[in-house]
């Protein structure tokens, strides 16, 4: 029984693999087009990871397993998996010599859009990889918001999301045909808000080849740029600023809600809690990092409005651009850059961290429990917009929080374990957690990279992106000797 | 309704006043003993402590409230407060030339059983301001674990505890009386687990008065000393450190199950899963970090388990004494201590933090949760030792670790906001309300004190003191409106 699942998991991942070995044709051809000898690599990477996949998918062929959860949770874990292993494959046999835990760290970092990047001198980089770094962010972010959409829900890791929300309106006679329009919708509203996006960016002054590139990586909410200095590359360019931040808080709405305005026309589910409090908080936390630069470095309220909402954004939206190295403008900003990296953004978006229904939902039951201190006996219910959140969602949002905050505190201890000071520890393990980008501190803080750290840091912050983006519990829940039993 | 309740925990409050003032004869008498003119600084603090609480005392007389959950909320409230406020008097007063954050954090850090001191020069320190001191922790000690016993679990606050264990036996007939005979049997035990560890340090080569005091800053799990370099002020004395060691322990442990033992020479208590877990985790962190120091800084092995127990488990059970300054170990050794901080002794205990029985609720209902992710219509039930957790405990507990950690972020946000590195925030704050004492990094750590904090950041601290130890919730219960509410 467990064979089958897996077989048949593999079979899908191996499928998707030969997409993946396709959409290395792409890099190929931009460095062909630059006339870098690099397309090469791009040619048998995708030749390799093509062969390999179709015999894998040949090998595990078979009738489909009737769709279960635990095939959901296999399934999730094996796509993920296989994707970040294909993704390495024109990484590592690159010219840029990587040691293997380099390379499998940039590989998940990018198909779990964190955007943390362990190389530095990526101005100098073969155009293809750069375009490669891009685009995996570009499909991982595809893959997350079907996941968030599609998957999650119905193994209730994800909590409320676009069925239950859907299931209040009165069409759901034809799920397939359902679904077929909804993913239909979805890809048109990404590849279009990619589009936009990288319009925006020509427009603002970026080569096209820049353009593209920081457009895929900030729908997806990577963070991946194709240089070094990151946004700080275009200097105090105020159009771009405010067209990245405008994009990367796209990124971190719920792709539910825009799926259903262009499906229905319907705007009412604008109303979603979830949207208020996260843009709430990007607001408050962007001016107030605003008002104390400007009062304590003397920097004009302009400029600091404009970089406060930019790398704030930047960091709710777990996108991971830096446009300066913040953490200079004082210690208030770096504490609060640190408290923002949990926080995340919408549920059925690109964006990672502990996102913020999860907090409407927090806050609500603590308002609730302290309540029910005072009146034990009285009957309060947790709201979450309109609709009322039964005992068990909260319990799972609460047992969610415990599972991230332990995580965390256990990779970081590991971390301590590896000889990392206790501020890289703690930041790092919780901006590869929160699929975030850069951490604080001199050697990961937004104006460096994780280049110099040791192999087994990159395989523990590898697997802790991957648990992070996979909502930590769709993972925990296959240790558990319970799951394997038939 | 509300002023009648208020009048009232002022009047219960102004009694130990009044206590608290006759308590200030003791250093007195030590200073008298010593030949120290600082004797007359208790003598008029004693004064005015005693004349105030007379006159308020005097001024709230009246009808006691019927016992209801609000007052005792504002009750535990009050006591606290004006616990702090007494315990201020003669050190805002005495011959230092603190200022008043500083005076009021050194009270509060000695009421809590913190043990985070803001005065350096503790060797030179009148003996009687260190007598005040040690004996502020020791009945802040009582304080809490008559909190723990007898007033948090009717407010439903601490979780699992003393009644709830007592009401599966069947001699609840007269509960008063039942009562009397538990606080004698407390008292008597706290005191002659204080005469026996004060034997023990005298044993050990520890002056008399030295012995006294640290036995009362050890059986309250407080940790201040009448040494700036704390236990490394005995070198590598091994008697000394084993004693300790067993004593911090000690104090950690349930009251209740002590009590049970006194009462009814019963035993079966012993098996309460919480110590199993929380002794657990003290061994297994306190040796790995031995094989790490002897390893990676070849000292002895045996100097470093010794060392090694001893400060882990004066994290653990949230005293806060130094050996050395372990934090000089290695990277592992400074995570560790810092996760450890989180984690506390059990309930009903002079200890702080989130506690082992909390830990035992919370990684059950996670597993719990796991596996009804895979079968959501299974029942399993969370059990503590061979008690069932209902499901309002399990989301009370999962409330808290909520709440501990949000306010644990807003209060390093705050911290950062006053001037101070993320390391220092986070830690400051983490260790203030886990009542534990020292933090990691330069300034707060093993071989520091808090005494170059700001005033901001003194009252900040000593907030978060209390907040901890009032068990977070019991403190935020006052700020809803409807605990106003008629």
């Amino acid at each position: 029984m467990n064979a089958n699942l897996i077989r048949s998991a593999i079979h899908v991942a191996a499928v998707c693999g030969m997409y993946l070995a396709t959409a290395m044709l792409l890099p190929a051809l931009v460095d062909l087009y630059y006339r870098d000898d690099h397309w090469r690599v791009f040619a048998v990477s995708a030749f390799m990871t093509g062969g390999i996949s179709l015999l894998t998918a040949t090998a595990t062929r078979g009738a489909p397993p009737p769709f279960s959860k635990r095939f959901g949770f296999i399934l999730v874990n094996v796509l993920w998996i296989v994707f970040s292993i294909a993704g390495v494959v024109p990484i590592y046999f690159s010219s840029l010599g990587l040691t293997f835990g380099q390379a499998i760290f940039e590989a998940v970092s990018a198909v779990t859009t964190t955007g943390s990047t362990s190389i530095s001198g990526l101005d100098a980089m073969p155009k293809g990889l750069l375009m490669w770094r891009s685009l995996l962010h570009w499909l991982g972010g595809i893959g997350i918001v079907a996941l968030g959409l599609f998957i999650l829900p119905f193994l209730r890791v994800g909590g409320m999301s676009f069925f239950r929300m859907e299931s209040s309106d009165n069409t759901s006679d034809r799920p397939f045909a359902r679904l077929a329009t909804f993913t239909r919708a979805f890809i048109a509203i990404y590849v279009g808000a990619t589009a936009l996006c990288a319009v925006a960016y020509d427009i603002g002054g970026m080569t096209r080849f820049d353009a593209i590139n920081h457009a895929m990586s900030t729908i997806s909410t990577g963070g991946f740029s194709t240089h070094d200095a990151s946004f700080g590359n275009f200097g105090d360019n105020r159009f771009l600023l405010w067209t990245a931040t405008f994009f990367m808080l796209l990124g971190s709405l719920p792709f539910s809600i825009m799926i259903l305005f262009a499906v229905r026309r319907r705007v009412d589910t604008l109303r979603d809690p979830q949207i208020v409090v996260f843009l709430g908080y990007v607001c408050v936390f962007s001016i107030l990092a605003a008002v104390y630069n400007h009062l304590k470095n003397g920097v004009d309220f302009g400029y600091a409005l404009t970089h406060s909402f930019f790398n704030f954004a930047s960091i709710f939206s777990t996108t991971g651009f830096a446009s300066e190295d913040y953490t200079q403008w004082g210690a208030f900003v770096v504490a609060a850059s640190f408290i923002a990296t949990f926080m995340g953004g919408c549920s059925g978006s690109t964006s990672g961290g502990i996102k913020a229904y999860r907090f409407v939902i927090l806050f609500q039951t603590v308002h609730v429990g302290l309540k029910k201190l005072i009146y034990p006996d009285a009957v309060y219910s947790v709201r979450y917009g309109r609709l009322t959140v039964d005992a068990e969602t909260q319990k799972s949002v609460l047992v969610f929080f415990f599972a991230f905050v332990f995580i965390w505190a256990m990779g970081s201890l590991a971390m301590g374990a590896l000889g990392y000071d206790i501020a890289t520890s703690l930041s790092s393990v919780l901006t590869a957690l929160a699929n975030v980008g850069p951490g604080v501190g001199n050697v990961i803080g937004p104006a460096g990279n994780f280049s110099a750290m040791n192999d087994p840091a990159f395989y523990l912050l590898s697997f802790l992106m991957l648990l992070g983006r996979l909502e930590v519990l769709s993972v925990m829940v296959l240790l558990l000797p319970t799951f394997w039993r038939n």
